[in-house]
């Protein structure tokens, strides 16, 4: 547990709800939100109103949480994710009232976005820098750099490190998207020859 | 209306607001949720933050409402239904500001789970120990031990009463679940023979 | 920026945050609603329990807010619109932790409908009198008039200035509706003919 002066540069709105102090540097904890005790958050997240970041879940560096999120018990967010707005996040798969199952996991990889809205029903991994569209359901892992949405969420193309859809692949095997980055496609995957020129990862 | 020392068993977070006493013994409210006078609420909730319980709503035994669900008049949730986190319930067919219309009634029977951030389409009803999937957009009435999911929300199979997914039914007429219960199919319709080991109901 | 003077007939729930002063004679703001400081919020509104209007936000006269649901910088709804509870709007197109990108703009317009639990991907314009069913995902413009749901939400038929779907268009090129108005389809659009009994716009 950190001592009180390791939280320093963290803001905590005056009605967030704050049970812990592991949370790193430079984070921001808005309105309505309740982190509770046993919960990790990282440095420098945006945790916007209304989110609730329970007993031990795991929230990396550089996270946005937009409004209205849940991340449970169960749930981990790499390194640069991105939570849309009033997405879904989950942790049991068959749930009844008065009958308890094992918690299924739900991992969200470095750099993902699920878009506002979407809902992940657990088991379920979003690969590194995908992108899951606005009111997808996601009932399948999804692909690194891989973009899904519908209901249920298919791919449907590829997405770049900077969020920015992939038009030319699968048609070309190299791009370079605009933001600078440049991008092969080899056996279904995508790999990043050059990162965006301003990189914050 | 109970008297204060009725509500003598009840949990209610600091944050949360309560308009009524008529809450059921060992009942737990969390944090800005807010249950409106005229509301009505069972014994051994689990009413979790977030969550706004209307005026003429009315709750059982032993539900469980996850975070930031809206509880309208003219829904019903019956005894031991499980409401998934984000899940949209509505009391109105057609909607428009300024041409108010009849209510339409959101009745959650006996056991029922609504997946997490599923939408229920009033007016409405999902039968005893059915399940909506998560994200499911539900516009059709939900028969017994059913399993919907999709947009719009389809039959896909059958489930137990403790909430898993009966895999046999219908190509099997008899199964007997993990959980200890007995089931039949008989007539296009799911009938318990033996109860779960532990069944809490 | 109004006096206080101005907001004297302003109700604001004790549990409400308010920065501003630009709210419209006649509106009401409920528990748990934040009105940022910049924001813009018309006469007679209803923005109910939860909701989060944030700084460039502009909301015209009699709106309805239902519960959670967030109004964007970017965000535009216009008087006598209906946005339903956990409908989620969006001001990204292609969102990225620490790649911002130029803002998307959502325009709800005059006399919409939202439906709860529905998904508007920017950027986006929902028409005059348009209604989106509940638990859609739009992802393209909506005529006026027009009724879309599904995900990707599709055009499914017409409606009324009061919300009601007019089931006989486009068979018939005239029809009236039980509110009283009369309807004309020409070229594909809907025409009003004469206005409900008791339009209040």
């Amino acid at each position: 547990m950190k001592s009180e002066q390791q939280m320093k540069n963290v803001f905590v709105h005056p009605a967030a709800m704050l049970d812990t102090t592991r949370i790193g540097s430079g984070t921001r904890i808005w309105e309505q939100s309740h982190v509770m005790k046993g919960a990790r958050v990282g440095r420098r997240c945006n945790i916007c109103a209304g989110s609730f970041i329970e007993n031990g879940a795991v929230v990396g560096d550089n996270v946005v949480i937009k409004n209205g999120v849940c991340v449970w018990k169960g749930v981990t967010i790499e390194d640069g994710a991105f939570i849309g707005s009033g997405a879904v996040l989950t942790n049991e798969r068959e749930p009844r009232s008065g009958f308890p199952k094992a918690l299924a996991r739900t991992r969200i990889c470095q750099g993902a976005t699920i878009g506002a809205g979407a809902v992940l029903v657990a088991p379920v991994k979003v690969g590194r820098y995908a992108t899951v569209g606005a009111g997808a359901v996601v009932t399948r892992d999804v692909p690194d750099f891989t973009l899904v949405f519908g209901n249920p969420a298919k791919p449907r193309g590829f997405m770049c490190v900077c969020g920015r859809r992939l038009n030319e692949l699968p048609k070309k095997t190299k791009t370079r998207c605009v933001c600078g980055a440049r991008v092969a496609f080899q056996k279904g995957k995508v790999k990043v020859l050059a990162a965006p020129r301003s990189c914050p990862h």
